[in-house]
């Protein structure tokens, strides 16, 4: 016997967090239980909320509370530009990062046929609609650079020119301020091979 | 409008676990809710329960859903020997890594008196009953070795004098697998001051 059931119940469930183990879980429960009961409390309620009422975007697919996200309803953004991420975290460090201002189109995925991710779950079919309205003048694609992402960033290019869309994607290549002793071997043999000419 | 209000207020109530910054929290949210919401709902539940019904042994203060908890209540472990912890997890570190097999005292804290941690607040007079009882004969500190722990070491030692209690101490040194050259200075010097006679 090393701890109550209940115990042993709150830290199991605490480990369905990504990253947290058992020593974390327990360290977790722990330090709610003794110092945090008002914060427990409050989590249980959140968590229960965000799982009833936090659905999905119609037209981008992120984390939506209305039908259609604010990101979707925004008038002052451009048309023309359609990104595509991999999750809503890709689409929020983009946003938090660039200066872009178009739409997004989250995927919540990658094509991965051997976990039954297809077109279809990817909600490629409504893409496909969105680009034959003609809007749409490029999709800039920012899949993660993973033999998954570029499979996938392949078909999606392959979908936009049907729709007569320009695919453009992210640049590869060394990371701003790191060396090059430490950079993986994949990423500068492509950094090599993208060399760009240096203009006067 | 980086995100969804609700998911928002939901990255803010999991930042009161331990370790978990806004990146851990925004991951841990996202995770949640694209693969894990049954997971979701389920921790929400057992995290009310738990701050509900999880109270306090009222003789050594541990964590326990009845009012004495499982291991006060054992009959087969030994009356003379009493360990004082400072937390739940220090009990259950000692419980799992040695033979220990007599009873506990969890102090829920360190004598810290700029905290309002007095000798009142740790149970010190619940101590001292147990003690005045007569059947304990060895008190032994599990406190941490820090500033205030021993500090609390010491009060606790001079405590179970009056009592006619032997009180003991863990041993400190050098871990065992460590090595010296990676041994802090003060461990080192107390290593090397307690330096114990080899027999044949």
């Amino acid at each position: 016997m090393s701890t109550t059931p209940l115990l042993e119940q709150l830290i199991e469930a605490l480990r369905c967090l990504p990253g947290v183990g058992q020593k974390s879980a327990q360290r977790m429960a722990y330090q709610l239980l003794e110092r945090n009961r008002d914060a427990a409390v409050r989590l249980s309620k959140t968590l229960a909320e965000a799982a009833e009422k936090i659905g999905h975007c119609e037209q981008c697919r992120d984390f939506s509370e209305t039908p259609v996200c604010q990101i979707c309803m925004s008038p002052s953004r451009d048309k023309h530009l359609l990104c595509v991420v991999e999750t809503p975290a890709d689409r929020l460090v983009i946003e938090q990062a660039t200066g872009f201002r178009g739409f997004y189109f989250i995927l919540q995925g990658r094509l991965s046929p051997l976990d039954g991710l297809g077109p279809k779950e990817l909600g490629l079919d409504k893409l496909a609609t969105r680009m034959a309205h003609g809007e749409i003048k490029e999709l800039i694609i920012a899949t993660n650079p993973t033999v998954e992402g570029e499979a996938t960033s392949h078909y999606l290019a392959q979908l936009a020119r049907q729709f007569d869309v320009h695919p453009s994607r992210l640049a590869h290549g060394v990371p701003l301020g790191g060396e090059l002793e430490y950079v993986d071997r994949g990423t500068l043999a492509h950094a090599f091979g993208s060399r760009l000419e240096m203009l006067e």
